[in-house]
């Protein structure tokens, strides 16, 4: 078993309930003879030499806690060679042994720089609301924010239902749709717009099909219309589908952006419990010398993922999943073209 | 004591957590015995005559229920004498001894309308989000909208922490700072921009003001700052102030427009309990004979106030709540000036 | 203005939400030269002398944290002559010029025995979640606890619904049904047992009356049945209850201790705000001389009343409330009793 | 494709969040022209004749609602053959040509029963808190009953942090730790007490355990203890082991049993996508002529799992579980237990 000293640790990029419990797993599972140091800031911690002891103590209570007691951040210096020289030779100066970074595919790039230059352990963990680091079937941070977001949406839906209205409501995920699909079936949206079944160069076609579904809606039950759509999705955004659907006479459509509430709040029973195993799992991975992987969970339990193959592609909603939405007609916008 | 046969209502313009409660408490207040029927969409359930018997069975169970089961809407109609006369006729063919409507302002001018041309008890409840009708302490959905306000800042001020940013919220209220205020106080807001306390014909000074306020932040505490704004306040919105708040190369701005999550939601206790004290009052004032006032809430107890008084006046922040927000000098503006 | 320079707080006796914002309120108040001394676990860290320094960096961001960040305790030494000369004996050593306590009336009896053998100025502020204390509309923390104790209900609303069943719901409250009532109104409990309109010397009779109520319910809808109960009204509990209406065969009830969950999470909107204005006012009070009194809130505004007042009697659920409850029928145990 | 033209469905055993998504999804993803036959409380729908038809509008709302809309009941008379004869002879009459059950394990041994004497097409889905069935790696209701049992135990964290208390919480499960395990995990607490790691044959070696671990946080760190049991595993329950921890006299314990708010609330995001996955999986499985099995969902798909060995075993908590929590040492009662 690897002799482990010194544990360097860092938050970086967006932030996610349940970083903190990734943190306090890795903490705790460590030997108490093992010096833990919290760089602040993401890699500008180790950019600009700034950190924290973590003890037990410090961690003891946080598991419930949102964002992350270090800190996070995005860093450009990281892709410079002089950024990356700088991190080495904070890591060599404070004897770290291993690092162990949470984040996601841009702070797996950070990781995998620093690797080739520096002989300690590199370990990276999934943290990002996104979900779209390959290799894991959940991301720290996905759980609570579908939660989030679908409490945010059921009140969207109650005042929706008060006046009979459409809703666009955006939904974060950068360039997949994981959040949108989740939350647009949790919370029945009526339509889901997203990376994996919309045809952005055919706009018309698009608004078209849902002008067609919002009139059969009002036909059959007069109730709300909700369309949930990935962000960086449509051109101009939700605003401007927003006005491109309130040109039917019949449609009276409101934009919400749901925006940062995303990424706060009390992780999720899932994350606290995701983040406690891939800490654990990240332990025994630095103590069995491993270096180079992403504790990625598949089926429920733990297992390494080289970092490469981690970031090489984007992953993307799963086919059943998008079936299962075209299975519930109400939401079936093929079909209803098909009238 | 009065007697009535048939109680008409309606819930109009925006909705509001807890108008349910306040239809429950109307129709078990009732005997049995009387007839409730409820028009459908606001006024708009009188003009086109569309509404639903409302008995005991169909209110027993939505006191937690955001929304309203008989709908809202805006009713443009009801500015016209046109629509007005529609409005009495269906009352009268509906032989509607009573019209309570549970709404904000531009109900209860419609109600005013109303009494002009009908011989029927008149009774309205303070209903909206905004808290900006005078002659009650509180409106109903008001409570519910602050919390559910507070839930999704503190969700803000997770990654606002973590990434060390500035955050401008964007609240709801019209053209009065009741829930920007009381939104900012409650989560600790480092800065509220409203009606009573800023401006805006010197946007320049306010937004040098807020500056000089991060940068003294930024030098003792390096935290998160937050700027709670209500809407309607700022030339451009919070976009535009974000946009100006970037100029300045220490500052790191984000917008975010709670929006229509602060309409919906199950109803607060106090919602709930203020809707039920509202809605039973109502019903004593209809038997006493009543007519032409709102029911209000003043010092915990209802209370008549005339319908004209009620919308006389839009309601502003109190001092002593602005007063108390200066003294905690986290959030004084004008002590940062003094600089 | 009265020259302070050295303050002492503690929070103690039961914990409540809003005690972590009426330090912090209390804290930024204060000019920042003025030291301030938290004292912790109550009245035992004066007595054991263990307090640590508040700075504004401390308190800056727990405005939305429950619990209190000073610990809290029950304090049996301070009923004690001794005990009282410890606690003014570290007062002293400490310099102490001012001592705020935050807490209920059990920790008002221990200002009033510091008042009588010490100099310095004492203020106290309302934190109890059972809103007993006379002379505050409310008290720190009873929102928070009747919001929490509401969504609880709802949840077993829900599968008291699904099941038919009638639940006996036990709310916190020491002596006086604040809670039990204002969440038997919020949740639309059938019946509600508090001290304030149960006759607990004839049971029979109110176990009749409630079997009547049932029955009643069962011949008409058919749904839920929840009684909310305030805690020590009945002999032999929730539990003992629940068996007393089982032995009616048509009653199928289950029991339900909702405990110390009352008393934590986040503070609700209108704690944080009433805590600020308290802490606010404490220190304007304090600059002003005062002493011996409790900063109270009276028709939203704070108020001074003298200590000795504020613990005379134990407030009772005032009879508006009780009368609102009689006259929606669905909880009206007199009608069904003239059937 | 079967030739499908009247479903009968219907929910039993303990109700779980997420039951009425499961109907929602079902009717939704059947065609239009079949109808949809919603028994009422259970099993008992079926003996007493007591049915509703469920349309597209009927369920359209309801994806976010606990509790279920077709109401529940367990059923003795199911165990009869005067019973299941009964079942049968009514789903003869109404045409019945599939039967879908939404339960736990009692739930499906009514299902073979019927399956013994009908024709018609039987599926099973599995709907309890409980998450003990065989076959499927969670049951709709479990991810909703721990969230909601998190969001508890984080209250009760937060007055036993201001307490330095000890707090034994009683999660449900009947015979398993699923919840017990999965709230303890996710809340950190201090300790476990499961069906899969105590040996209750020896409870003084237990509770000896639990103090020599309180022990050493209050030498090391002050904080609150919080115990999570399974319900059903301690003799006398959580206020025994209250009462034989309090016999250490360093000890202030407290119990509480969470109880029936397990049971309802609006479902997680993470339950209405699996009752969402289930519902139509189980259409799919009606119109390929399947009968005789249990929807599950293993890996995130869906599966078919024959009914009789869904029940045959109850599901234990996963040896990689209780191994990740043994390694943080902060809840490993057999590291302390080597002091």
């Amino acid at each position: 078993m690897k002799n482990i000293q010194r544990v360097g640790m860092l938050t970086s990029g967006g932030d996610a309930p349940g970083m903190n419990a990734a943190i306090r797993a890795i903490v705790l599972a460590l030997d108490s003879s093992v010096e833990v140091i919290g760089y602040k800031h993401g890699y500008n911690g180790l950019i600009n030499s700034e950190s924290i002891r973590l003890t037990q103590s410090d961690v003891d209570n946080i598991i419930h806690l949102g964002g992350t007691i270090i800190k996070s951040a995005r860093c450009k210096e990281m892709r410079t060679s002089a950024g990356i020289k700088q991190a080495v030779s904070t890591l060599i100066k404070d004897k770290v042994d291993a690092l162990v970074v949470i984040g996601g595919d841009g702070s797996f790039n950070g990781l995998l720089a620093i690797q080739e230059h520096w002989a300690g352990q590199v370990i990276g963990l999934p943290g990002t609301i996104d979900n779209d680091l390959d290799g894991t079937d959940n991301t720290i941070g996905f759980s609570s924010a579908i939660n989030t977001a679908i409490q945010a949406v059921d009140k969207i839906r109650d005042t929706a239902d008060a006046f009979d209205r459409v809703f666009i409501i955006e939904l974060m995920g950068r360039h997949s749709g994981h959040i949108a699909f989740h939350v647009g079936l949790a919370s029945g949206a009526e339509a889901i717009l997203s990376f994996e079944n919309t045809d952005t160069e055919h706009p018309e076609q698009v608004i078209d099909s849902l002008a067609k579904q919002v009139k059969q809606y009002q036909n059959s039950c007069n109730n709300s219309f909700l369309i949930c759509v990935a962000e960086n999705l449509w051109p101009g955004g939700v605003t401007q589908l927003r006005d491109q659907l309130n040109r039917y006479d019949f449609i009276d459509a409101s934009a919400c952006i749901l925006g940062h509430i995303q990424r706060g709040g009390a992780p999720s029973a899932n994350d606290r419990i995701l983040a406690t195993k891939l800490g654990v799992a990240a332990v025994e991975a630095l103590k069995g010398g491993m270096s180079g992987f992403m504790i990625g969970e598949r089926y429920a339990k733990p297992i390494l993922v080289p970092l490469l193959d981690a970031i090489k592609h984007t992953k993307m909603v799963p086919d059943h999943l998008i079936q299962a939405h075209k299975n519930i007609k109400a939401i079936n916008p093929t079909k209803i073209d098909n009238l």
